[in-house]
């Protein structure tokens, strides 16, 4: 028999504004919620981890995705209809399209980290905003830069609003995380040339010839690099500022260097 | 003597709300809101915008900024002292600073708009989201990219959230808005070249030698660029990408494009 859930008191409702809300919930839990049927199938591309899929007819057929219910029949994931107040109270986006899946969650252990292919590796310090985050995966994934590491994160890599501005790519991008120390001894173990990228830098960005195995450090949105990394990073590499603003935000600036690592080196 | 407004339903507190929700109600009264200290005061250093302060007391000592109050009976504004309670009406950011600055529109007709000394001129197509806008503009200002023009855009310049993301840097940034038409027409009275940057470009970003005299057309986030950009443009500049994401994000797009122009023109 389908299952079906109307009230918004049911205990899989309530667990999913749960694992929305609690990030240690959800790594109690080691699961996480994708809202929306893009990110769905992005996320399911690149990784088998979809558990389940909730859905809700009223909200599928307002979005006119009714077709894609029925593909979904074809995969061999378990059907959770949801009726639309129970829906609304799990869902997190306004204009929600009516799919919300929930995932297992993945190992982000800097020992399942494997660089020895990548030529580079971004490495984000202390990074705090989910928004950014989504943002740089997604960017990154786009440029076909595969390796990115977080060194004392303040947010989680499962946050609903990583998922989203990752457009699901969170699965894409091969992310792990540690301390600061965790962090270095690994880019060290590889054998990469570790460089910093902050506004005080004193080389431009497009005149350092990129090598084999680099990885590159941006600080937090707040402080920029701090100094453990100012003590462990020999160059410091910047983007040219002609304005009053001193800085890109992170998002601008890891993209801008992205794109000039392609540049030379595709 | 001081004016002093401790009531919610204050008319001047009423006015600051609506005067943040409302765009038509900041285009009838040509006036904007600029919340914080540091977004006013980069707003200052550009233009002589600045109406009128509203501060907080309790809010200010909150976040350690006595001594800037101190500083601000430097200047020649007048003051006006809000309520915890009626600030916080007013305000629309989490962790206000206490300050808040009624402040003149400017004109942002493309008649007024001067491009005979720019190199480099960016076009945004129907954009949508003021978060866009502003970090847009921030990173614009930031790379000293003087001008941007918006064409059929649904976003006002004025909206406190693109205020917030450009960090008061909308005011560094030459802005004019127009229907297509009528930016086409400017550009060509200016003598630009015309090229549209999207996924689908031919022409890869790196290997285009930019000229003097270049406009640039990013197209919205939703749709890209639309018909009547593609038939009025005959080169389109791509970023090429190398994973399952087609595209970048309108702002990295725009930021690693004009990164691109400096990098070829400084």
């Amino acid at each position: 028999m389908k299952e079906c859930i109307s009230s918004t008191s049911n205990p899989r409702v309530k667990e999913l504004v749960k694992l929305r809300e609690s990030s240690r919930y959800r790594r109690k839990r080691k699961l996480f919620v994708i809202e929306g049927f893009e990110d769905f199938e992005c996320i399911l591309k690149y990784r088998k981890v979809i558990l389940e899929m909730f859905y809700c007819p009223s909200l599928i057929e307002k979005s006119g995705n009714i077709k894609k219910l029925e593909y979904l029949k074809d995969f061999k994931i378990n059907l959770i209809e949801l009726s639309e107040e129970a829906f609304l109270k799990a869902s997190y986006r306004k204009n929600s399209d009516g799919f919300l899946s929930l995932a297992n969650q993945w190992s982000l252990e800097l020992e399942d980290i494997d660089l020895v292919k990548d030529e580079i590796c971004v490495v984000l310090d202390g990074i705090e905003k989910p928004g950014n985050l989504g943002a740089i995966i997604r960017s990154m994934e786009a440029m076909g830069i595969k390796s990115l590491i977080l060194s004392d994160a303040y947010v989680d890599l499962f946050n609903p609003n990583v998922v989203r501005s990752s457009r699901g790519l969170l699965s894409g991008v091969q992310v792990g995380r540690g301390t600061k120390e965790e962090v270095h001894s690994l880019l060290q173990k590889y054998g990469f040339s570790i460089f910093g990228v902050c506004g005080s830098g004193k080389n431009i960005l497009w005149d350092h010839a990129f090598s084999p195995k680099t990885a590159l450090i941006f600080g937090s949105e707040k402080n920029g690099l701090d100094n453990f990394w100012k003590k462990n990073i020999n160059t410091f590499l910047k983007i040219p500022m002609y304005g009053r603003a001193d800085s890109l935000n992170l998002h601008a600036s890891v993209a801008c260097t992205l794109f000039e690592f392609n540049r030379q080196t595709r």
